[in-house]
């Protein structure tokens, strides 16, 4: 009998399997290798990243250097070169020719890799491209040689084809590496691709990478087909505090999902569901994992690997129920205020910068932070749409800015509220403005290997949007601040000019004396005023912030005076005459007890532990009544849920992390129009007389 | 000896293979997957589009019938159901449990699916999340009973586990399908989501892909946990013809990467390159291999497999130093002007619409082609940004806007010159308006396995921004004309009306005998008109066109009239008195030798092989001195070019592909301020008396 070949079956006949390596080559635009100009930045990235990762896990402080050289045919020569811990001869062939091979995949903390594609990648593109094999020069400390090998990619197989290896001396590896250390690795690659300058460049990849990775140093030097330089850039480390090493930690019962619960249960060698729960989750305490245990009906002794499939839906129902105490955060490696703050004046030069680093939070079991800074005024174009600059894991995002989580949270917030442009009150703002948005996490969502946009998560959306609040407040603040002070300064001038001219005029026209004005310059001004400077001592090394409160009403007046200071680890307050005490993390409070009409008092204190620039401007509050000029009632609420926040930090937390904490400084004045006082001026001359 | 562990032997030995099914699991939003509700929409999707595909591989009209239900703890029932071929019962386990096997990933031609991942996805994520395993119901023709099985993940191993197989009846088959077929495959799995209506929804997604795919009757129903109907839709087909088959190609020269000629070279069959050559690409004749062999100094009689490097590259320079034909472009499967327009008018109620289908190109050795389509007015609400949808091989794209390159052409374009609003002349532009694009490529190369984004490629960009520029040209035009001849209908309508009153009452009043007017009309209109409609004759199922010329001004006028008709293969025009002749696809023109002082010639044309609604407006052209209100100067280089087009193709192609062709229909008119006429004529009155 002949069977006549179905038509299911003739499609079902062509079904192959296809390689890890293969589907990379076919889309290795997946990896960010879609056109010449973008594949030279993402191999530069996968390097660089790499070596970053690598220096901070070994607690080296990175040097980097990037070297490009046009060649004929549209190709570049790229190299890398670190002093990184290099990587094991053994080690070579893995690292660079095989994919899906990585030492962070299943670890749960923040690092720049964790898939194991990204420098294969780069292997797989330039083979593809030009057919070149990829040289690695890697030295370790153990060993007293370095390791040179020629490498290339079996993609039927998913392996690397070695070649060419061969021991190299110390004085080599010291010659050709350029750098007096004794480890390190060296990349060299051909590749086709086009070197360009621009917004989206190699030049500005490593230029917003020492922005948030201030403890490392990159240099860049790209040369041309006849030797001259095309670009360089140099960007020097200003500090040398290599971030806290972060700590891997387990998984959290939240947001655990049924296929990986049930692979863990198949999978662990704990011998009871009990010791289960407590060793391979964080925060299972004994008494916690009896709580679960209780509430999902099973007896402690059972074997985990014999579970049912209604056994473990009932453990993942338990999860949610029992309190459980948020994840360890040590796994997170924020950037932190000031070092945002810094960065940003480095790339950018403008009149204010305020910056928010929220308390860690937990999505589907992953701990995450968010960090936002915006920086206004100054040199910033104010024609065009806010620039962004975005970075999860302290790697900048290039690419993909649309379809990016950090991009669609900056959208949604209305920002005509806080003083920027926004046509529809939807969209990217526009004004003379930059935003910066950081998201560490142990588990960064993106939307494709290339690690270019951060895909939709609910959470992060949230926590997000409550950061850019923040700033976005802190700016509306400081422009309203800075109005009305610029404005009672104007008046305050005028009347101090003008009137005892008058006065003294026409008290000579009518022979009398002239009058005691005070009094009436009180009435006139009839306003409560708040200056604050905060001054660099380079002698000392601190910095001094002197608060006046300036009474120009006709009664005594009392208030409490709250001001913010960079409180952290490393700072504190060293000088302080008039005591007062600590309302928060980062804010000092001080009782005025009577200011008497027309007279002022003055609170001094100075901070240690800071360097020149870092405190700018002291953001001051008040609690009392009436309006105090320059200065803005403090927001009990807010108060109440920053004491909170930091109570429950202390009781969670069992290492240090940083708080909450918003600060902001000012580097110039707005200028406003002076007419607005003149009136009051004038009905006041007409008092008068 | 002790050896100290080395930092980096440290790292290196933390260095674990990950499976390809671990990797997808841990980035389940690479798929889609990243949002509760989004993940319901990717399910449904990989479904259709699978059988989509399946349908139009074995020339079967797609049925698809969709149910979704919700049930208790965030899950929904997913059950898609189609009439395709089914799948054997041995390919099963592959096709839903294996990551990276599919039949497509080597092909060239234009399908929906091609990596292997998407179905495979939703078991994962329906196992990740609920434990659920997939039950797949399949039935092929050839069998007289189907085959029912429930499919799990083994994810560290990416293969599916069976269990339940069984066999059932033909009766049964019929019975749970829901449909008399003798073949189809039916898929039901409970995974965590959200079933919510918008503009990101199953129903929406369904819609659009209705209006790509007018051959497929889609069906949809929502119910809720209480057995309510949470939503609904029916899309029957409007078209009975099922897209053209496409065909598979072989690779094309250009384009043609150095890695991929390595393998070519290495695993062919061929004993000689010159074969090598002829056998393994598209349009290499023996004279164009002997070409290319010539051009590399390569000996015809070399074995492929032994090439150096250097030999690889002589090739490859070869390949884009000799002509060589563009590829075949039956592996394309466009969806064509006039079933764009019927499916644009079939989701949005507008005044205006205009098609583009421009012709095939090549990127990188893949041919690809572009459609775009336009609708403005009618009920498009003209406060927000211009809907813009977005298809790739016939797939709706409804994420990922932002970072999608075909949003990216449309937001290049200067929108302002076209009519529309555009804040700087950038971005999204603004308006009661809609924009289609199509891309239909043989390798879309998209940003993420979730395939719901263009990456950037320069030939795609440049072909993308030539249709918009075409269809903003026709809107541009459109608006024009309707105003201009508005404008002149009122004119005309007035001075009919008014001047004759004036004359008769001015006339008695001197009792005299009332003037001719006409050469007075004539003298103020100054003008020539053009006036053209389509009307559809049910009864002989034609299209009649009819184009009127007015002569209103004072010396004889010739010209030649071009009118753009729907033709295609099958479309001709049947009745034409006037004779005329072809100008190029789809005009055709005739020649006016002289229209007197206040006359008016007339154009009738029928057209044969369109639906009703199919054509509603023809554009009309003239060439000739002065201006006709209501038609345009044909542009005699766009002219050449649409020829130089013509015969380019007739040249290239040996097949029936349709050509590059624009057109445009009107529903209704614009209306206008009438005010603008009244001071002309008053003045014209003035000089009448």
């Amino acid at each position: 009998m002949v069977v006549k070949m179905d038509k299911a079956q003739r499609i079902a006949n062509k079904q192959k399997q296809i390689s890890i390596s293969e589907f990379f080559e076919k889309n290795k635009h997946f990896l960010g290798f879609d056109t010449h100009q973008r594949a030279i930045i993402t191999a530069v990235k996968e390097a660089v990243d790499n070596s970053l990762d690598a220096c901070e896990e070994s607690r080296i402080l990175p040097d980097i250097h990037v070297y490009i050289k046009r060649i004929e045919g549209g190709k570049l020569e790229l190299i890398t070169q670190d002093n990184g811990p290099g990587i094991p001869r053994d080690s070579i062939a893995n690292v660079f020719g095989k994919f899906l091979l990585g030492s962070r995949f299943h670890a749960i903390r923040q690092t720049r890799g964790q898939q194991g594609i990204g420098i294969t990648g780069v292997v797989m593109y330039s083979q593809l491209t030009t057919g070149s094999s990829t040289t690695v020069l890697s030295k370790i400390e153990a060993e007293s040689t370095a390791v040179k090998v020629d490498l290339a990619l079996d993609t039927k197989n998913n392996r690397a084809l070695k070649s060419n290896e061969e021991r190299i001396p110390m004085e080599e590896w010291f010659e050709e590496s350029g750098m007096q250390t004794l480890h390190g690795l060296r990349i060299k690659t051909v590749m086709s691709a086009k070197y360009q300058r621009g917004r989206q460049s190699v030049h500005q990849y490593l230029r917003m990478t020492s922005i948030v990775n201030p403890h490392a140093t990159i240099r860049l030097k790209v040369i041309g087909k006849e030797g001259e330089i095309v670009d360089e850039g140099e960007w020097v480390r200003s500090t040398s505090k290599l971030p806290r090493p972060v700590v891997e930690i387990k998984p959290h019962p939240h947001g655990m999902q049924f296929g990986t619960l049930q692979r863990m249960l198949k999978n662990t060698k704990e011998r009871t569901v009990k010791s289960f729960l407590r060793k391979e989750f964080e925060k299972v305490s004994p008494l916690v994992a009896k709580k679960i245990l209780e509430h999902a009906e099973l007896d402690e002794k059972r074997r985990p690997a014999g579970l049912p499939v209604e056994s473990i839906q009932s453990l993942l129902a338990a999860f949610m129920e029992v309190k459980i105490q948020s994840p360890p955060v040590d796994c997170l490696s924020p950037i932190e205020d000031l070092l945002i703050k810094k960065g940003l004046e480095k790339a950018i030069d403008s009149r204010y910068a305020a910056t928010v680093t929220r308390n860690p939070s937990v999505s589907q079991g992953n701990p995450f932070q968010v960090e936002v800074g915006l920086v206004f005024g100054g040199d910033l174009p104010s024609d065009g749409t806010v620039e962004l600059l975005r970075f999860a894991n302290r790697v900048p995002l290039m690419y993909q800015q649309g379809g990016c989580l950090l991009t669609k949270a900056i959208e949604s917030i209305d920002w005509r509220r806080y003083g920027l442009e926004q046509p529809g009150g939807k969209g990217v703002p526009k004004g003379p403005a930059a935003i910066l948005v950081h998201l560490a996490s142990t588990n960064v969502q993106f939307t494709s290997e290339a690690k270019e946009a951060v895909s939709d998560n609910e959470e992060v959306h949230d926590e997000l949007r409550r950061a850019l609040f923040e700033v976005g407040r802190g700016l509306q603040s400081h422009r309203k601040r800075i109005g009305q002070r610029e404005k009672s300064r104007e008046k305050f001038d005028l009347i101090n000019k003008i009137l005892p001219e008058i006065a003294s005029k026409s008290s000579s026209m009518l022979g009398r004396e002239p009058p005691d004005l005070s009094p009436i310059i009180t009435k006139i001004m009839n306003a409560v005023f708040c200056e604050e400077e905060v001054i660099w001592e380079p002698r000392e090394k601190l910095a001094k912030c002197s608060i006046k409160i300036y009474n120009y009403t006709a009664r005594a007046r009392a208030y409490t005076i709250i001001a913010k200071w960079p409180e952290s680890d490393s700072t504190s307050i060293v000088q302080n005459e008039r005591g007062g005490r600590k309302e928060a993390r980062g804010l000092w409070a001080w009782r005025l007890d009577a200011i008497d009409p027309g007279s002022m008092a003055s609170i001094d204190f100075t901070v240690s532990g800071l360097n020149k620039g870092d405190w700018k401007e002291a953001e001051v509050f008040y609690r009392g009544n009436g309006e105090v000029i320059g200065s803005e009632k403090i927001d009990e609420a807010l108060l109440e849920e920053a004491r909170k926040q930091e109570r429950l930090q202390e009781v969670v937390e069992e290492f240090v992390v940083p708080s909450a904490s918003t600060s902001s400084h000012q580097k110039d004045t707005v200028s406003l129009d002076s007419n607005i006082v003149s009136s009051e001026i004038w009905e006041a001359g007409d008092k008068l007389f």
